[in-house]
């Protein structure tokens, strides 16, 4: 799935093909998590999209080949992952606009306007966490700026009505949860690695000033069995539907069961 | 499983049996959720254990069917059911002492100690919602005492490393944790009545003073099939477990996953 035309870069493909992202060979690299979060962005032909930390821009283009016809607009602090968002963008002609810039500065055409979805995989790890060896993948995954401060400025930017989506480790449930209590309403998808395991990521899906029901989904299992199998990834009939067949994690359906 | 003596009260059986407990045959009456509270209980002979608002005892019974040897202390709020509660803790020969108190004006003896273990199953509904036909049924059911007050209260009569266990409605997961937040490190296991539904109900076990990850368990489901097959319940095997071998719902073993 990866070429690489020189030692810094690699050229990395995802929903089996119909993405092509370059991205450092040594840093953060996305791999599953923005493939689930674009999949759970309910949007709609002619909508528009902010990715806030869009790194070098998998999430959006995924959801880009899912759904044609949005505008999507990325923010990303750190410039050389923002320049290989654009480069990405281009090869793979999409709508997608980068702007280089903190998240807590955005610029004031931004600061204007309102999206219908707001979507974001932050950092995992709290600042005061071990330093990674790479310096733009410590950034990328270490919490710089708050969490509190994400969902703050995605509910700011999102319109009333519209969707706020982010995927995370569990244990930061507890904090998603805090930024959006009374502001808008939450549905929670788990994702497990395997049946019978507690989840490792949340997506947590928030609507914006509604009032219904918290709500919590049945796990998504990502693997089948209950271990891995040698070398296959041996992913479940719904993760193949999402990374094979462009497929949608409708997680309004899933509410109802 | 009900004998009646009398128009106003049935006798009921929990625990195929183990427990009996005098009910109202109008108002509010246990079903199956103080039994999944009870065996989340990870108490040990000799620990104490302090349920708020007790109803007639089914919990504090139930947990003492399991783990003989308990010091079980009770509140509740309303006069005939703590009556009810105290004739059932004498009639199953259970060391449960029972108060008639509101937990926010629990009696000098109770505020001055700490439990090992402090439970509740709140009422579930708000107190500005429809009012039931009966005034027990409908106390028992109505939050007139605030959720984030019960945690509060909780958390004060625990002892640092001791546990405080939760039975709620899914709905109100973000305030459990809101309450928690901080004080508390929380586990959460999703209570579903199917496979692949939404839960819709959430037992939430906080160790007081630990600082271990938030974590979200596989959710226990309760019923097997994908619909009710007739009159039968057709238990999964855990719930079986439970109900009729006393078996426990181990929330530590199941983070182990």
């Amino acid at each position: 799935m990866t070429e690489s035309n020189n030692a810094e870069l690699t050229c990395d493909a995802f929903l089996d093909g119909h993405v092509k992202a370059w991205q450092p060979r040594v840093g953060y690299r996305a791999a599953t998590d923005p493939v689930f979060l674009a999949a759970s962005i309910p949007a709609r032909a002619g909508q528009s999209v902010l990715e806030l930390g869009c790194g070098v821009g998998v999430a959006s283009l995924c959801l880009n080949a899912r759904v044609p016809g949005l505008a999507l607009t990325g923010v990303e602090v750190q410039a050389d992952y923002a320049a290989l968002a654009q480069r990405n963008a281009a090869e793979n002609k999409a709508p997608l606009s980068v702007t280089h810039a903190d998240l807590r500065a955005l610029p004031p055409g931004m600061r204007n306007q309102r999206f219908d979805h707001v979507m974001a995989n932050p950092p995992y790890y709290a600042a005061h966490g071990p330093a990674a060896q790479d310096a733009g993948r410590d950034r990328a995954l270490r919490e710089d700026t708050p969490l509190a401060d994400w969902l703050d400025i995605g509910l700011r930017r999102v319109r009333d009505g519209g969707y706020l989506t982010f995927i995370h480790l569990t244990e930061r449930l507890p904090d998603l949860l805090a930024g959006l209590q009374g502001r808008a309403s939450a549905t929670v998808l788990p994702l497990a690695a395997r049946a019978h395991r507690p989840a490792q990521r949340v997506i947590v899906q928030a609507r914006k000033g509604a009032r219904s029901p918290f709500k919590l989904l049945p796990p998504m299992i990502i693997h089948q069995g209950d271990h891995h199998p040698g070398d296959s990834d041996h992913f479940t009939q719904t993760v193949r539907a999402i990374m094979r067949d462009l497929g949608a994690l409708d997680l309004t359906a899933m509410a109802r069961g």
